[in-house]
């Protein structure tokens, strides 16, 4: 047995709870090294050494490991627990202390422990998450509803951008005059990047944080937005920029005019008085970003102010979720009230936050419920756009995406193949439609919420930020319809079955020769088998339905 | 290469800050595989990719596993990094997406990523901390300074203790009364089981948490002994016992009265009305003690009751610290809020946890400082005690102990040999003195808080609960003044070494034949080798001083 392979923790996505009452267990073992994994427990105030014991199921797999998993539910919500390891020549007893030969025993032997399911730690994501297929706006560049509150600068529409102050004139109204082509589409959830007062396109340099832009509209239109959207059964998520603002924010203004005298010099982290932009003395976003001066989180007086405006937003107008911009530079201490607090108002409000790597230390329950899934769009690429990444290891990379985390974060995660700040999908797939096509349906039928980057359903192609900020154009000639159709038949077919919104995924076939990849969704009630040709021509595959456990006569076939 | 046994993530134990602008880095690998590991790290908002690179040191080991760390600074200190491992055969890059033969390039090519060290999330444990022996006081045990409180129906001083209910008169008086003696022990922070109102002897069940207990003296009494102790450089810390509450707690004798009418309905877990004890028909600390309800810290009120509690006994009295009684049975959000308000009125309090099992969700810098070191006990037992562990075992045990936590936690872990809720440690070594003043050398020179239970110093044995709750004798024809002795002088060998208190921990040599194990605690400035012989004889060990870099003219012998 390789010992040094196997892993397990009390904590993460390795044990967590599912409901009040209901662990959810995982052990790696090495790839194909174990016969059996038993998993015994029972209550910690059990006087006797637990005998309740479950086999895990081996639910996943990648180059290296198994991953196992069990459901283990105690009614007093006090666990402990030891894994016993047979690999069909020997085996091993796993705990707090290692490995041994002959079973521990006694309170003190190392048992793993997961103390107590409290009711405050529980990590419960919204119930309609599961349903949502995201679509996010960029509202300068959707559609230009009101001529009458454009910039006086306006661009042409559909002119390239070559700078983040181009302005189109896009706005709220767009939005609200486009609700029925979403509806057509089949999206159920607007994403919109920010849409407060600011100079930029962007918009990600908050001039005013209680206002809307108004060349975006203004506080009744939005209302009316968020009412449309809600009769409609959509709902409506803002960007929340906490990690800096904007340089004409007042409080930095204030500084730039009084220096240490202003009463917000601590708001920021400013090195040298009197403000310069060139060279930049004082901290921003990223590095020497003169406009997006960073926030001090640390002081609790900026902390207050940004919770109070994500407070305002979702008490106001019902907003139904928030995504975090730069969520991994804030302290989480920071978003942990702000999960608190704004649950607190709206106990289903979806918390999304924009983290590009390993995000573990977000996704416990007290933070985020998800991540915008980066790592998703780059095993997408990898497979069906660039080729570099064989079937194995695409499944791979998604097999160590999903086990990382605690299932409530892979079903909430925003898998996306696009955004606002990378180059267009279809432009890194060098307009080769057919891979999208493919990459969109299995996007639509793995496990995660789809997000689709506006104009990316008909077509829309663009390099890196800001020309994959493009105007929709609206003009059918200009739209692919086909590639449309495709989206809309994809949606249909994921809110159709609820295995593809709500299922566990397991794989079910690869081959590295023909690029065939088989994975299933599946529910207690329905299981849905989605079969991938990325190979470069036609294949046969003989799939055996009853050996799989189909009843042949009870599937259908979309 | 064994790549199953690699193991990073980027947070816990494996990533964490170390200064404001310093990580510090683990990676585990198998044992004896690597010859070199690379750490390759930059900024992540550095264009190109990292170029910065250091050779990790190996800094501990166990029967599996290799430990490496280094440390990393960058100004900025937003990071990434990926490893380059070399076993003098082959050679991988490990990041994110895992292992490969070529370095993995662009920013989205998986680099680890600890983005950012925020103010507010930095894990700061008080200076004082790694100059501290704690001394454990049982009040009712110790000394009764005062007999004008006590109880009616005090026991004779030195009958064993047969029930919780038993009443011996110790006091705060008592404690008073014995500075000098702790003094002249050597001890610096004395840890008082709860103080608080309760009618039993280890008044775990508060009646009011605003209250000393009157026989153990009144609020100007425990005000007039933190002013001597701190005079005499002594630090106090009390035990918050916020679990559960007693049966006479105010709020669950109006529940008892008042039913679903009382205002404090919820602030417990009540299954059935009215109140009974035989069936105990209300949640409660474990499993059917009636003395002790569980408190619903959910409910807000009962969170802020709490959290109130906490912070009068610090602004009020000016103790230095909290030890948290069951503390793996509330929720983290209680702790979280719980160190930001209390250190807000006191920066260097001291937070320690009971949690008997791995403690890594509460040791991440945002709940407490360490955790009561069970583990630790365990292993010296086993070695020193037992002999049931090998010195290659008990060195497993420790390091696997230390590896699990960040630095700081490890620094301030209470390290103990017995408490009040287990079997005397001379006991458990069934009486085997010589063996006991091996595990004092050890816990005295080993990294983290020595941890004495009072009279364990003078040879006072006792079973487990309540017999470990024997009272102190004072007669020193009943003490042990040889094995006192003994702790008196490995006490101020450590307060004389700096490297004892704060120096870093390095094995250097242990024989399974005979039991010897040596190693090394070490600062910039100093270092120190402890040399120990757990074998049942003589041995004679050459260590060539030399070649572990000591100049043998320098070096004094204690």
């Amino acid at each position: 047995m390789l010992r040094e392979a196997i892993f397990h923790q009390a904590g993460g996505a390795y044990a967590y709870p599912i409901a009040k009452d209901t662990l959810m267990i995982q052990l790696r073992a090495a790839k194909d090294d174990l016969k059996v994994v038993y998993l015994i427990y029972g209550d910690r105030y059990c006087g006797t050494d637990p005998v309740d014991r479950v086999i895990m199921e081996k639910y996943a797999s990648d180059q290296l490991f198994d991953y196992y998993r069990a459901k283990v539910q105690i009614k007093t919500r006090t666990f402990r627990y030891i894994f016993l390891l047979d690999d069909g020549k020997e085996r091993y007893w796993y705990n707090e202390f290692g490995f041994s030969k002959c079973r521990p025993l006694g309170y003190h032997s190392g048992y793993f422990q997961y103390p107590y399911i409290a009711e405050r730690d529980f990590f419960e994501i919204p119930d309609w998450v599961q349903d949502a297929v995201v679509y996010s706006i960029f509202p300068d560049r959707f559609f230009n509803g009101d001529k009458t509150n454009d910039p006086t600068t306006v661009r042409e529409w559909g002119e390239k951008p070559t700078s983040q102050m181009d302005l189109y004139g896009g706005d709220l109204a767009g939005v609200l005059a486009k609700l029925p082509y979403l509806e057509k589409l089949g999206v159920n959830t607007l994403y919109l990047t920010p849409i407060f007062k600011s100079p930029t396109s962007h918009k990600y340099d908050t001039t005013d944080y209680f206002e809307i832009d108004p060349h975006f509209g203004d506080k009744e239109l939005f209302r009316k937005l968020i009412n449309e959207c809600h009769k409609r059964g959509m709902r409506v998520i803002l960007d929340a920029v906490f990690n800096h603002c904007g340089y004409e924010f007042a409080p930095f203004q204030d500084v730039i005019k009084n220096g240490t005298k202003s009463k917000y010099w601590d708001w920021f982290y400013i090195k040298d008085y009197p403000i310069t932009t060139d060279p930049v003395n004082y901290e921003t976003f990223a590095r020497n970003v003169w406009r997006m001066p960073k926030l001090r989180h640390a002081n609790p007086e900026v902390k207050e102010y940004l919770l109070q405006v994500g407070e305002y937003w979702v008490r106001e107008f019902d907003i139904d979720g928030w995504r975090l911009d730069v969520a991994n530079e804030i302290d989480h201490a920071f978003w942990r009230e702000f999960r608190t607090r704004l649950r607190a108002i709206k106990p289903d409000l979806y918390i999304i936050g924009e983290v590009w790597h390993h995000a573990g230390a977000y996704l416990l329950g007290d933070q985020f419920d998800a991540v915008m899934n980066y790592p998703f769009r780059e095993a997408v690429i990898g497979f069906f756009g660039e080729r570099t990444l064989s079937v194995d290891a695409f499944d791979e990379r998604l097999t160590i995406n999903r086990v990382t985390y605690p299932k409530q974060a892979v079903d909430a995660a925003w898998n996306l193949l696009g955004s606002h700040d990378t180059e267009r999908i279809l432009t890194r797939f060098k307009g080769n439609k057919k891979a999208l096509k493919l990459a969109v349906t299995f996007q639509m039928t793995y496990q995660g919420v789809p997000f689709i980057y506006y104009g990316d359903e008909i077509g829309l192609e663009g390099g890196n930020d800001p020309d994959c900020r493009r105007c929709m154009p609206w003009d059918e000639e200009e739209q692919d319809l086909n590639l449309f159709n495709h989206y809309r038949k994809l949606i249909q077919i994921r809110r159709k079955y609820e295995a593809l919104r709500k299922g566990e995924f397991r794989t079910i076939y690869k081959d590295e020769a023909t690029g065939i990849y088989i994975f299933e969704r599946y529910t207690e009630n329905e299981r849905v088998l989605v079969i991938i040709n990325n190979g470069l021509k036609e294949e046969e595959v003989k799939i055996d339905l009853k050996s799989l456990g189909f009843d042949p006569t009870k599937t259908v076939q979309e």
